[in-house]
């Protein structure tokens, strides 16, 4: 196999989205004097994230970008968890959380060295601006930002990674899908790709690691770097 | 006025697409036996661009990568030439000179200051694997990849900007479109972006240097080198 590419999951791959999201809730709301569990808080947003996108996934709502998303999950949490009084600025400030998320230690060293072998883009569900803060936050050496906004539809639908590689000219064979999670992988080689799982045990918290289940992937590393010495990189 | 982010056209802006194209053309078709102006052959090439983009801004061709544009019209300029006998394999390699143009001598260290302020971005009607495959062998820092392909439409239609500055989370008024192309330029300012012009007058050939006529900008420079000198970059 030729492997030419490869693509990225970010949130929970890359980076620490709960703690990050947590510190950040923290910051922007205690000063209102609100007290609570910060990373259950990071929990209830993000709980909030796969129903969203199902919205879009199934036709319910055009296409929006997750900052849109993300900004009526915040809403939504806030009303759930009885938390009012915040002001509309501090709202559009937390919502930009999800741009200064905290990469995994492991993550700039391994994408540098594997950009020196591979075209390198992200395959999120973040919208362009998003990643490129993330990417100008931790490091990212991106060749280009690929994923829902280019596809204007959100994974696990084929249309995401289809449109990510016909993008960089590839086959399917010819690309890697790096994900933390089964059925993003689990999608991707539905589609062809070769596909690496990352082992992120702490991403939902002590206890919560995700597992493969009965999806069998082409690789299992615990980082970056990892993935970067399995590839000779 | 707060800038925060420029795009920049690519052809002949960043890249001398004409000395490039003409030394690829020669390195694949001299070995076939064929003699030619090399110059004459890159300015005929170039000289199908506009129209054949034409034909999608005009709807009557659906929207269709700058890559396939590129090969129908080398067909059309091997057969106005009548250079016959250039095989598939041939036309297929000489189709992707365009990914393997060389950068004004300015356009990397120029890029690399402004990035360390801004967020820099191509919105060039070339599409995605052609703009990789130019940063990768020019150094550009790209933030993202915007343009043509992210818009499913060429410039200077509105869309392509608008997409472009969309996808940053910017207003108009916080870029700056640069262009060696007045009407590239022009069409930035109807949609409200600040422009800089960037001379090159080899871009054409001796004599043909672009000028910008009664279109109005922000900046005129030399160089990318330049631009960033006068935005304290």
């Amino acid at each position: 196999m030729a492997i030419k590419a490869l693509l990225f999951d970010v949130f929970g791959t890359l980076v620490d989205w709960r703690r990050s999201v947590a510190r950040e809730a923290q910051a922007a709301l205690a000063p209102l004097g609100i007290e609570t569990d910060w990373l259950a808080f990071a929990d209830a947003w993000r709980g909030q994230y796969q129903p969203a996108m199902d919205e879009v996934r199934a036709g319910r709502l055009p296409f929006t970008k997750l900052d849109a998303l993300h900004r009526r999950n915040l809403d939504v949490v806030l009303d759930a968890l009885a938390l009012d009084g915040v002001d509309e600025r501090t709202r559009a400030h937390l919502n930009l959380a999800w741009h200064r998320l905290d990469a995994w230690p492991d993550v700039k060293p391994g994408l540098h060295r594997l950009r020196a072998h591979f075209v390198v883009a992200p395959c999120s569900n973040g919208n362009i601006s998003l990643m490129i803060d993330l990417a100008r936050r931790n490091g990212f050496p991106w060749d280009a930002i690929l994923g829902a906004e280019l596809a204007r539809d959100y994974k696990p639908k084929p249309i995401v990674y289809r449109a990510a590689i016909a993008a960089m000219d590839c086959a399917p064979d010819e690309v890697i899908m790096v994900a933390a999670h089964a059925s993003d992988l689990a999608a991707a080689a539905k589609e062809g790709l070769h596909t690496a799982f990352v082992e992120r045990p702490e991403e939902f918290g002590p206890g919560r690691a995700e597992t493969l289940g009965s999806v069998g992937v082409d690789y299992v590393v615990p980082g970056i770097t990892a993935l970067a010495d399995r590839l000779d990189a």
